[in-house]
């Protein structure tokens, strides 16, 4: 027993060096390569002659505000369901989300604004940085309670190197259009996060089943979490669209999808309840579905009415995949997915690049007049038709697919070192083996901790 | 029992099925009207040359943000006060707005904005459609608990329609001008709710008065609500004000209002209660009553002393409400208003009325200059004397007061169809009877649940 | 037991008295000095013929509404970490907030837009009074717990007007920069609070040592205040800057900086830890140090590789004094602190101050060009060298210090005066002398209230 516990206590020194390892580097290459853009740079602006109202800030940086409100909050606290794991999913949450943050700055800005040498940011770099660590937490929606934070941030260290590719791939080389992410935030977290799940697979995972349920409280931060993402989602879909019309087309466009996806949840999660009883997974989750379906085609002309009927499609499919499909995905396909992010981001992310296909096809100069030019600026110049633009979005989600499960089958395999700390199977979804937990656990928490003990032997 | 356990799973259905053929409908209604207006259409906003720094997104969306966290967040937790209702009151309030925010935006969309055959929608069209399902809450508050989720529906199809109508008649017709909604929002939407909880009157509910309270979590969730509703109220009345010093002296009339009527809170409540003690609910609710009281004239020039005056007088008033009037409503007007809404929303919003009666009287060329324009163009043109707008103003409480009260007759006697899934006494105030509810009360959950009992055997 | 009871039930009248006088005192200085400025006052805003998007309003209201919810919700839920003390800790920082509002307007209005006998008031006075509540709310997290609701009102009394009359000194006679108030927000309420802890030193606390814990619950509820604080803090120290690059350079720089306080944080907290376990009150508090520590130099040339510095000592330090040097402030220098003000504002605060004395020290026209005249006035009109304005800088620092050393020391005597309202060293971080508290608690609840029993019996 000594030696295991020792063994487990240098293991926790994992956490700490790898956080001082990362922040020393960035901090470096941060030194070397980041500089002001010409919009936070006093000389560079100064020398523009520019109106201050004219910054790029006043007209994104409520949008990022929302966006940032929805990685910390929104995650965090949907993720908070678990009845002994709050501290992990929002302290976990905080933790990766600001390495993401900076490490996404790099990589993004070596990728989109790397100019003279230098990475320039300002504030469309805050929000591209967030989307990143939004995509790293739909990840890690998939192992929740399964992994250790060291885990975690080398999950982070490789997530935000695929998504920055991926999505330069896509936008820059493809020439798709997903301002809102279906495919490169949503698609791409979600199915990194399953493929690592099934490299992760634990067979006796069923010893910590007890604890891999809510509680009446629990399940009340967990609806903190989901309102605000709601709320804030048409901000998100919109934040880094083209400005005027762009910005106000897709943030209208999101708030009618989810009022469906809403309503569809609400009906669904009746119907194929015990008694006609609703789940609160479902609410938590599923009624965020039309957040996700839009997020490529709410810039384009989905109209108010495609908005409705994506949402309450999405709504549908996602409640279905909580209740029928998800036990499938563990049982069959050995992926246990905590959070189920396959119903909310996965299937839904896959809907929404398919109907970006749809709608991009179906674009005309005459629906958008001289707005083509912001929203297809390939079809505008007479580089692409409508349906060429379609196929190329087809082909992105297949890209993105592809990234996130060759990615994952990577990074499961860097996961399973066998050095690194991660929790027996008997502890998962237990904050106790890496926080110092108050009372209400009170008879675990003055007991010597039990984590040290093989699984051989629990 | 065979038989009534088949008859209540018949009745849950009704939530289903409602959600879907009121989604149905509005899918199909917004297909044949819906459409983008010339802010959120690509080809007319292009069309039209604008500069994108014009599009009013930038001047309403950060304040139609506000207002819709105050309707999901706020009116949300705000009513999870209660140890055993949270999920239905944050979930029933997720799918009521929802459902409100789609109806609400054809109703008013063919009342205000319905030109050449279609409804033209954009970021008002949504800040108005939150105003409107912020009235179907406070409805909502009076009735919490003693309701089924598809009665909630109907009530919702109904109001969101009496809401349209009268808010066109004030506005459009009698020339009212009411920004933050004292009239149109607050005493329409309350005493809706306490005609409906009249007709809806239940002898017995003291059979659930054991669960008719809060605990001490429950009150802090509650808290989250109070605070954000505090927080965000210079938004919600300034939200659809003309620009430019408009918004401006409406969010800051009702910042000072609010502070005021925070003071004024605490100091009665310490003065009413036991041994000098502070009461949750009066802070939880009076405090906010600043807001409403300065729905109204907060445009106006109402001044800052002004409006400490009204913000100081509604918390008074409300917290007095809480502490005499509630117990009578009850026991003399059989009116069981389970949140108060006569204290927070029906008399500061009829005292709203009253100071915009008075605050209209008094206004002069000389105060307003140029801007009189915008806040009484009738006084401006010539139209109106500043009498005249008083008395039209006050003209305009009556008519709010009517349509509210015949129009929750008629709703209550539409919810009280014997064949609605409504909850028996003995289960008023408990989520379990219309969720999956894990833990901490498992001793009931895992019995046979009990709400098929007949009343009479109860 | 029943004139000591009598005596306590007297005392209780001082919180409403104290409520309803300053109320009455501020609205009368209402009504006599404040008026709309030119920018909320119809007649003056229409004059001008401004276009209204000129309107200051669209340029900081979002800055604020993010400042107003860190002080309301940031700080009222952070501090509810304790297990008895919720409804105290959001309660009264929604009363203390409230009023210093109010009377910051005034205090601050004296000072800085007093023209032609008037106060005049807009967006700019929300943000600043704001500030100013953030201030007190720190200083009251020092003595949390210790103190009742009307030494609470009488310590904003005082500390409002100390705090109005050190920032005029820094901001208008020094000539000092401070945006974001390392100094004037953070160092003066931080070292306030703690002056006022150790004159009003219970030997004896450790009688309410077992309430002066968090439970599970209630450190979710804290997480909620630290994550919105994280999150909005770019908002705060980019409130007040100037316009254009600005605002959009200290947002951003802010932002690095809390990535940076988080992770050393984690690190920290790990490395410190029993068996390498992180601690809540590390991850809540000292991840915040990074936007304390950049708010004198966010708006200045600080390099994203310095912000990342700046927020990464910040987070050390920090996390450092919590495990080492708090318990050292008690048995050594008898600060009882009890959130631990010392080590998220203090050393952060000073550490701030004097990375502004650096930063400014290296002003040069060439890093600056046009907009050194936007950031330091006073040097690019040639007044001052860079290091004569890192002098004045450091200058402010102590000019801070001794305001809030010498007031804190008479603020602690007036709150000593004995016939004020105190809780006994028994019922310390205890909701139920100050409220009527339900369940969760109700073995204490039923029983007589024992908090009128003499000290010495206890």
């Amino acid at each position: 027993m000594a030696g295991s516990s020792r063994r487990a206590a240098d293991r926790r020194l994992q956490l700490p060096l790898l956080c001082l390892l990362f922040q020393g580097v960035t901090a470096i290459l941060f030194a070397v390569f980041v500089r002001y853009n010409h919009e936070t740079d006093p000389a560079l602006w100064h020398w523009g002659n520019h109106s201050n109202a004219d910054n790029e800030f006043y007209f994104r940086y409520p949008s990022f505000q929302d966006v940032h409100v929805m990685v910390f909050v929104g995650f965090g606290f949907l993720m908070a369901f678990l009845q002994r794991y709050g501290f992990s999913s929002v302290g976990f949450t905080f933790l990766l989300a600001a390495f993401a943050l900076q490490w996404s700055t790099l990589v993004q800005g070596f990728l989109h604004s790397f100019h003279g040498g230098h990475i320039h940011v300002g504030v469309e770099s805050m929000i591209n940085a967030d989307f990143c660590a939004g995509a790293v937490l739909i990840s890690f929606g998939a192992i929740l309670g399964k992994t250790g934070p060291a885990q975690l941030l080398l999950m982070a260290l490789l997530e935000v190197v695929l998504f920055g590719v991926n999505e330069f791939v896509l936008l820059n080389i493809l020439g798709v259009r997903d301002a809102g992410g279906s495919m490169t935030i949503h698609t791409f977290g979600a199915y990194f996060g399953l493929v690592l799940s099934r490299v992760l697979y634990r067979p006796r995972l069923e010893k910590s089943k007890h604890r891999q349920s809510s509680v009446y409280h629990s399940d009340l931060f967990a609806m903190i979490g989901t309102i605000f993402l709601w709320l804030f989602w048409p901000s998100f879909n919109s934040a880094p669209t083209t400005l005027g019309d762009g910005q106000h087309r897709t943030a209208l466009n999101t708030y009618y999808s989810l009022t469906a996806s809403t309503l569809s949840t609400f009906a669904l999660s009746a119907l194929v309840g015990g008694d006609g009883r609703l789940d609160m997974v479902h609410i938590q989750n599923a009624a965020l579905a039309g957040g996700v379906v839009v997020g490529t085609s709410g810039e384009m002309m989905l109209t108010p009415f495609g908005a409705l009927a994506a949402g309450f499609l999405a709504g549908t499919v996602s409640t279905l995949g909580y209740k029928f499909f998800t036990p499938i995905l563990e049982s069959k396909f050995k992926i246990q997915d905590t959070c189920g992010v396959h119903n909310l981001h996965g299937m839904p992310g896959i809907l929404g690049a398919l109907l970006g296909v749809l709608v991009a096809g179906l674009a005309t100069h005459e629906a958008y007049g001289d707005g083509l030019q912001s929203t297809f600026p390939l079809i505008a110049e007479g580089q692409r038709s409508a349906t060429s633009q379609a196929v190329h979005q087809l082909f992105g989600l297949f890209v993105t697919l592809t990234f996130a499960s060759v990615g994952a089958g990577l990074g499961g395999l860097l996961l399973k070192l066998p050095f690194l700390d991660s929790p027996p199977d008997t502890q998962c979804f237990e904050d106790q083996i890496y926080w110092e937990v108050p009372g209400e656990h009170e008879d675990e928490a003055q007991g010597p901790l039990r984590t040290e003990e093989p699984d051989t032997r629990a």
